[in-house]
């Protein structure tokens, strides 16, 4: 059998939803089960938490350095969220894509829209929390930021919920586990599809 | 939280391909592991084989019963296959997904497009050997039939691949195992698209 790589593109797969809602600890854990999975690292313009690695968890750059970001055209998305800015370098993910490799985007909820915009054939999940009250219970739990903070989150988060309709699958995030599971399974199901399973079979069967 | 099953309707869920590739034990076995899922039995003119169960495997009925049912319009799709009929008893599967319940059908490859017609929603499957001369291999050594009848199915076989583009997923039935698990994946995850999680949250989060 041919290398199936150079037949077939890879598939952009989108986790978003509202801050606190556990997406990024989904999203780390999925990564480090599906190992062939790739990550897209976003440029941020927010300050870097503990425990949080340059070039692994997020490019860390200066509001000066994210506009050249953007004025060049190497960011195939970016939103403002609560005074920060967050993006995706376009070479990157397009040049896996393009190699047949699966990339895992962790986004903003903007962010996310802009992607499915732009690739309608983006898989897209929302994670959110069982209820709203669990919501606002683990943002005001979360402990890393002020109360004024914490009021614009759940704005925002209260106008992204509304956005929900727009995305392919929804992960309720109670039992965190199940919550992996789930995203993984969804990715992996991806690659069961027809487009991405025909080539292997062309030759095979003489098609 | 409200009864989901009176908001939601059920998938209909359609596993294909030709004879001798062994999408009736990867069914079998799927519904073993999913108690959840209704299977539908279908309506046949074949002679029962050995090990096979009345209302279980099949109904069992003659070509005079089965015209009946056509002419009644009992039947949500029907095909003839090698000199027999087999048929979906309509009102047993709608009234399941009417009831929010995920549906099985194990189908001949006519019926799968006679249902994706008339249910665009459907989630089919088409269920291969991984190459052409192992699916001969499998008829050939399958022995409940004559060399005329494998010839048939052969044949049969042939146009019945040149419609794989028709459906969502292809499974390849390599290694048992796998094929289970990527079938039992695929069923899984409708469960998690926006269509069918969005009622659960409707109230929790007065969207």
């Amino acid at each position: 059998m041919m290398n199936p790589k150079n037949n077939k593109t890879g598939c952009l797969i989108v986790v978003s939803g509202p801050s606190g809602t556990g997406k990024s600890t989904i999203v780390n854990s999925v990564l480090d089960t599906c190992k062939e999975l790739s990550f897209s690292v976003s440029a941020t313009t927010r300050p870097q938490r503990e425990g949080e690695t340059e070039g692994v968890d997020y490019y860390f750059v200066t509001k000066e350095q994210f506009q050249q970001m953007i004025d060049n055209n190497e960011l195939l998305e970016h939103a403002e969220y609560v005074g920060n800015f967050y993006g995706t370098p376009r070479k990157a993910v397009l040049d896996k894509i393009d190699n047949g490799l699966n990339i895992l985007l962790d986004i903003e909820v903007q962010g996310a829209e802009q992607i499915k915009r732009q690739y309608p054939e983006a898989v897209t999940m929302f994670v959110v929390p069982p209820s709203w009250e669990e919501l606002e219970r683990r943002l005001i739990n979360r402990g890393t930021d002020s109360m004024e903070k914490i009021q614009a989150r759940l704005k925002q988060a209260k106008s992204e919920i509304e956005k929900i309709e727009n995305y392919d699958y929804i992960i309720v995030n109670d039992v965190l586990e199940t919550a992996i599971s789930e995203v993984i399974s969804i990715i992996a199901t991806q690659d069961y599809k027809y487009d991405k399973r025909i080539n292997d079979l062309t030759e095979a069967y003489s098609l």
